[in-house]
């Protein structure tokens, strides 16, 4: 996407791959939005702690992370003999999975760079095919965030004002993002348009990561806190809502997303109006059977007590907000049931939360 | 309230007179809660400072600062002159109305003041009974404040767990406070129940005011992320809400308070907790046909962008959180329809929201 850096637009992928140094670059996210960085990990190691201390988040963006950290430990592999490096990719896979122990991302990419390297005759061979299945993974992830675009930007009409929430940017994956997609397609289009990016406390990623994006793209938009957006839908000024999902089940349409996504849904089917969600296919969850069984993350309680940001004489710190001798409860996200849901935006089309089970094939069911 | 405080528990009023100095004494509530601090002014335009620079707020307390500021200023008149002293009370009266003009408490507290004192035939007599006209000012905030508690208490039972928004307690009275006052009188019955306090950004009065409150009086409690409230509901972890009001219309029963507490009474109605604003009766607005003629405040963006905390190297300072090129609306309050509010708690008792017009007489209308 477009970044002004240095003075000028310049185009950057969050994630992406210097062959000549055998670096995978990553935009330093702990940085923004009050920094723009770029960082050049040197080894495979160097990828996995860029993982693990979420200089890189999002599903896309470390699933490509870790496909790329694959390719590049494979080539650090010195000599000819296939026992040897296989061993060594052995230890690399493990390092970058380790990085994220929950995260399937990773995994599903990994799997996917060892399978296309089987084809290869020798090391050299093998290098090559791995670097080949990374980029491909890359570029996949963005045909797909260019299809849910494609699909999502049919919604959005000239002068409509759009509600999100958290950052379900091309900051998550490796360009474009699921949310924001149908919202750059339409931009690319020449619709204009407004968006309320929701605060999302408690971290913020709204007024942080996709005000962050937005402005880039030089797309209307301002910030609201998250208790302004029932007024707003009160008073007419909001005729749209897309969001992203973590985890959505295929066989109910029930969505996982971050705290405060099901409150925007109850409101939204209050003053009836339409809530999509946009997500990649690789977050469809085809097995569990009811959304009350997804294990809600309780997240530390210093995330709602206080807020990070900078001000003339600090760059980024922790300051505390709340009273000093009381406690906060912190769930990381909530279920939104299909009842509230008005589409799911996919790469291979727009579906109700219903329907998700019966095109299951068409949506990567592998079952 | 209690207030422990150089590490002992002690009580105290938001707003007290000291006689013996002419002084009026106030928590000093822009340091709260990282510092607790009474200041005490030393004549009436020390006072209306202490008004204009929100040293005090909240509808009550400020009421009853302006009724002490008027007495306080009477007493510092010296002679006989009954003309002077007349002349001098008005340029008090003017310098405090004038220290938060769109409020309207201060003046009807300073018009109650004022009509008590043409009772006395002497300067001594009409300082007399200033001062005893705005102790009896600050007196009846209390009682009215105690009834709203004896009456709201009823509603909550052992083991409940109860969500509040913003701050309605004692600091935005004299004591006690409003949507507070039914947890403080069913802790003295002896009842045990916790609370979640909303965040309430942007300016966060819930995470700074109400838990420092309850903290005090030792009430269990636990901030939450104004995101949280639907998924804690959806778990079935709040059995009722209790809010304030900054102005409810009599004539149909909607209820203006701070921005969130529409979508928390539409989160509510949808599990089908009960829903109640605890409401002293100066704030039921008679006059006003329909909610969407409330003037909504749009208030300063600075406010949404970023936050007031502190931390081990600075005791308060503003961070920003949001990406620096990017704008925030800031309504600052909304308004709730009748049919979200399970009963309105009043001094004189619980009431339908509309129910309130055919009470008319006994909640003080006077037209």
């Amino acid at each position: 996407m477009n970044v002004t850096f240095r003075g000028r637009a310049q185009n950057f992928r969050t994630v992406a791959f210097d062959a000549a140094k055998n670096s995978v670059l990553l935009i330093e996210q702990r940085l923004l939005p009050h920094e723009f960085k770029i960082i050049a990990t040197k080894n495979f190691r160097e990828t996995a702690m860029a993982i693990r201390e979420m200089i890189v988040r999002g599903a896309g963006a470390i699933g490509a992370t870790a496909a790329y950290g694959l390719a590049q430990g494979a080539f650090e592999f010195r000599g000819h003999d296939l026992k040897k490096f296989s061993a060594h990719v052995g230890t690399v896979y493990q390092a970058l999975k380790a990085a994220r122990p929950t995260a399937v991302d990773p995994v599903n990419a990994m799997n996917d760079v060892r399978h296309q390297m089987k084809r290869g005759k020798t090391a050299a061979e093998k290098q090559s095919l791995a670097l080949a299945a990374a980029e491909e993974f890359a570029n996949e992830d963005v045909r797909h965030c260019e299809a849910i675009g494609r699909h999502g930007a049919k919604l959005i009409r000239n002068g409509m004002k759009i509600l999100t929430h958290c950052n379900a940017g091309w900051l998550a994956f490796v360009d474009i993002g699921t949310a924001t997609a149908p919202m750059f397609a339409a931009q690319a289009q020449g619709k204009k348009f407004h968006v309320f990016c929701d605060e999302t406390r408690p971290r913020s990623q709204g007024a942080t990561l996709t005000a962050w994006e937005l402005a880039q793209q030089k797309i209307s938009h301002q910030i609201i806190a998250d208790n302004a957006a029932g007024h707003l839908m009160q008073r007419g000024e909001i005729d749209l809502v897309i969001v992203g999902s973590d985890r959505t089940l295929g066989r109910t349409g029930e969505v996982t997303n971050k705290i405060g996504t099901y409150t925007k849904a109850v409101l939204a089917a209050r003053h009836k109006i339409p809530f999509y969600v946009a997500i990649p296919l690789s977050t469809i969850d085809w097995n569990l059977k009811r959304g009350f069984d997804i294990p809600i993350e309780e997240r530390d309680e210093s995330e709602v007590l206080g807020a990070w940001g900078s001000n003339s004489r600090v760059a980024r710190e922790y300051v505390r907000v709340a009273n000093p001798s009381s406690g906060a409860r912190n769930p990381g996200f909530d279920v939104t049931p299909p009842e509230l849901v008005t589409g799911i935006i996919t790469p291979v089309g727009i579906f109700k939360p219903k329907e998700l089970w019966n095109r299951r094939h068409e949506l990567g069911f592998a079952g």
